[in-house]
């Protein structure tokens, strides 16, 4: 069903979806700082043009918490320009809207509010970025809300159990169930899914006339073992999921088989790293959602910075040079000078005729070194480029494959850890536990103040993308390696204070793993398609909206080397 | 005229006054924490009940110049409730909206904005703690003029020159010039008048048939010699002049006999400070301008925290106890005790019938324990009184009347002093002059990065209690004090060395004299009055409003002791 046989007619709910905007990333910097802005303007443009029925946004719409005075000044004036206005606004809402809007002294959503003349609604759930904080639990959409300028939902004030309840719509004979629920910490989230603690109300009657939309920020990409949301966890009554924080565009919906409902990812609408992901061409949709059927029609933005990424592996370049080259880092930076010059080239080429798009695009070469090559001095390379990029700083990313560089000689718990990956890797004991077990003990213990969970939150950042597996020998092997600088530095030697120190770890270990068995959990099988062998996977053709187009992810992007995993922001 | 016989016909315009709200202030104290918010609340209901046409704030809605989430959520939210609705506004607008609304994209009043329904329009100006701040001169206000909740107006964006022009006003046949400009540090501003870089601006024609209200937001008690904006300094033409920034409640409009018009001093809806002008009793201010008559009818506030204060002089009490009276601390606490108790007793009669009002009053009592006497423990006074005072660690204060400690023994530079002294009293040097440029002196020559210019503005602000010819001599020996202290520590002995250094001061003050002459200042005669010599006192019959209920501060307040200079915050 393409746009053009879809009759914007009275049964039509028109919705423009987007996310991740992100607005006031990197504000302060001399060329990007008005990106997250024009960007945002452009969307609420591109909402007026196509007089959508209402915007639906994924979270993150601030990237900081605390929005800077110009941040929120400037959503508050794009909001009031674009979206009040005489157009009229023709669905209803048959829900109870005390339940819905729950932020606010206004619970009711903003365009029935008799005192302000809206033309497009916003919905919108909170992302991690512009989460609720503090006594009151507000967060800065909620300053939106209050001026009647934007409909934040799915905010849950419980931390027992989450009741996902439904903003009812009526447009014509078309019905919308629009589901959101705004950030929780991904590993929470996912306990309490487990533990069957959230659960989606449905209106009792005419459950099959329903198309049931669902608005979620967390995330996708699997970052250890509990630190995402498996789609399968959510409810296969499910039409369609907006998935909000992962910032790669793949906007395209895609068919989850298990559960029969269709996901798309709009992905951010600037890009917050210069990591591969964001290289894919940003876009926001055009859901179209007539009786049970829907058609997702992808919107390129214009003024979105381009970015284009490459990687490059100097070990590939044997027949131009090898580490002993004579004058080799020279060459090297002579090919990385000749990429990088051919990607801006590229981008120019691209931006003709886009007036829109900001001049200088942002560019990543990443450089694998690994062999014996060294790198070169960037700030004199970045020079070369200041006028034409817009991140001449950081064009350049060194990198070596990750190499063995523990040396385990001489330590004393070699034996130890040894039985410590074995321990987690046969018996499938989670990280965090046995981190967050590993600590209470160290603490009640030795006190040892180098060692906070949240340095070891850090760590588990940097090891997110590497397989489960490897992340808990990888982590492991942190730990101890931390532990021993540790013990040297507080000049622990007797082979008693080690045993006793390291031993922590392991009575930690062997801690957590009772808990497993106290919960319940059968610390031998552990899987997650066993965690839910009691969901069930009917199939339901009812729930089966018109196919859309086979997913693709189009060109791929301009990354071209070896995409990382996606990382949400 | 009460306002029994000022019919509300269609040609009088009702303006609600208020001022120095401080919207957050101490809002996480458990006890005071809501107090602010209760106010304002009570401050709008009262608006919405009298059925004015607008509401003036005289700044400092908020008390940090970036509130809280919770303080914008609270504003935004009580502006929505009671300022949007279907009362018809009834006034017009006739200058140029984009010159009087100037800091937002909305450049047009509130009420006229088509897509919102405000019943209660509110016009403020900034005040010293929501003053606007960087790159974008945006403050708090900014955000509520974004989302159509207030309209801002006297933000002068010029440090070389500043124009005000009025909003002008016609409700029926009544014509009024509402004038007001934005806090701006007090120096800088009196400057500014000196050197006649402001002006007010008239409507050319029918100039006797407006009503001129003006509104600032700056010292109008004298704070040092330049520190402060004299009434003399503003346009005779004005009828009435709303004072924001100070926190006493002198509401009661007085008249100023040379420039013939009135002045009201609202004074802050909550008290920021336990000095004693913060005790009188706060009120709001009814104003009706008919022609060009007017009325101010008080209205006391009914939510306000109480505030009693008193002094006790311990040296007063010889019949009772002397320093060397046997347990004369003991006496001095139980008399304290009986003084406290009996103004808590004052304040719950006070209370009784006034529900509205918070239970716990805040009490300050000052002890003068000059003369020999100690100071008990008031941690432990403090614990009598916690269930029955919002203030319990702070109800005393010990004072001494100031005593002279300087011992200018050995003081190689006594006879400098001394001329330092009669330089400055006789030659009339303006003291910050003198101080800027000695230590411009100062910094170029030996680099006394003790001395810092912020470091004196702290000095400075310590004696600007005291009266203008004080504070230069404190101010000197203070400096002179902390050069010794400097000059010891620096290890610096020799008679040439130490003239060295302090001659920098001396040189200073020539230089800052050489300067008041290139200025063409005369440095002998000069005082306020002469300064003002060329400013036209003309009286103009036609500009003396209805004369207002003559002057009276009522019952003086709870202050029984002597009361400190006001000062503003």
């Amino acid at each position: 069903m393409s746009s053009e046989n879809t009759p914007d007619d009275e049964d039509t709910f028109k919705i423009l979806i987007a996310t991740d905007v992100h607005l006031g990333y990197l504000e302060k910097n001399a060329i990007r700082g008005n990106d997250t802005y024009q960007t945002f303007e452009e969307i609420l443009q591109c909402a007026k043009d196509k007089k959508v029925d209402f915007i639906l946004l994924g979270g993150d719409l601030f990237h900081d918490n605390k929005p800077s005075r110009r941040s929120l000044h400037i959503c508050t004036t794009l909001l009031r320009k674009y979206c009040m206005g005489d157009s009229p606004v023709t669905f209803n809402i048959l829900s109870d809207q005390t339940t819905n809007f729950n932020t606010t002294q206004f619970p009711w959503v903003n365009y029935q509010d008799e005192n302000l003349n809206i033309s497009i609604p916003v919905f919108s759930i909170h992302g991690n970025h512009d989460d609720p904080t503090g006594a009151e639990g507000l967060c800065a959409l909620d300053l939106l809300s209050a001026a009647g300028l934007v409909n934040h939902f799915g905010h849950s004030n419980s931390v027992e159990r989450i009741e996902i309840s439904p903003i009812l719509m009526q447009k014509g004979n078309t019905k919308l169930a629009l589901f959101g629920l705004g950030s929780i910490p991904d590993e929470r989230l996912y306990r309490m899914f487990v533990n069957k603690q959230v659960s989606m109300l449905r209106p009792k009657e005419d459950q099959d006339d329903w198309f049931n939309l669902f608005t979620i920020h967390q995330n996708r990409s699997k970052h250890g073992p509990t630190n995402y949301i498996p789609e399968q966890f959510l409810d296969d009554f499910l039409d369609l999921v907006v998935w909000g924080h992962e910032h790669e565009c793949l906007i395209t919906p895609t068919r989850n088989e298990q559960q029969l409902f269709y996901v798309t990812q709009p992905g951010s609408s600037v890009a917050t790293s210069l990591s591969p992901g964001e290289a894919t061409k940003k876009h926001i949709g055009l859901l179209r959602v007539k009786g049970r059927k829907m058609n997702l029609q992808k919107i390129p933005l214009k003024t979105v910075r381009q970015f284009i990424t490459q990687d490059v592996v100097l070990a590939d370049y044997e027949d131009l040079f090898t580490p002993d080259t004579h004058q080799v880092t020279k060459k090297v930076e002579d090919l990385c000078y000749a990429k990088v010059t051919e990607m801006i080239e590229e981008a120019e080429r691209e931006r003709l005729g886009c007036p829109l798009t900001p001049e200088k695009p942002l560019i990543r070469l990443r450089v694998d070194y690994s062999g014996g090559f060294e790198a070169f001095s960037t700030s004199r390379f970045s020079q070369k480029f200041v006028d034409r990029v817009a991140n001449p700083k950081d064009i350049i990313h060194f990198m070596r494959r990750r190499e063995q560089k523990v040396d385990f000689k001489g330590l004393k718990n070699q034996l130890l850890f040894n039985k410590l990956v074995k321990t987690v890797a046969v018996e499938g004991l989670r990280v965090e536990d046995l981190v967050k077990q590993y600590f209470e003990a160290a603490e009640q213990k030795v006190q040892l103040s180098l060692l906070t969970e949240q340095g070891m939150g850090k760590a588990i950042q940097e090891f997110v993308d590497k397989d489960e597996k490897d992340a808990i020998e990888e982590l492991i092997r942190y730990q101890l390696e931390k532990t021993q600088r540790h013990l040297q530095a507080r000049g622990v030697t007797t082979e008693q204070d080690i045993d006793m120190e390291v031993g922590g770890f392991y009575q930690a270990m062997n801690r957590a793993k009772a808990h497993r068995i106290e919960r319940g959990e059968n610390p031998e099988d552990r899987n997650i398609s066993d965690e839910l062998g009691d969901v069930a996977l009917d199939s339901d053709e009812g729930s089966d909206p018109f196919p859309p187009p086979s997913r693709g992810r189009g060109r791929g992007g301009r990354a071209r080397g070896g995409r990382g995993r996606g990382r949400g922001e």
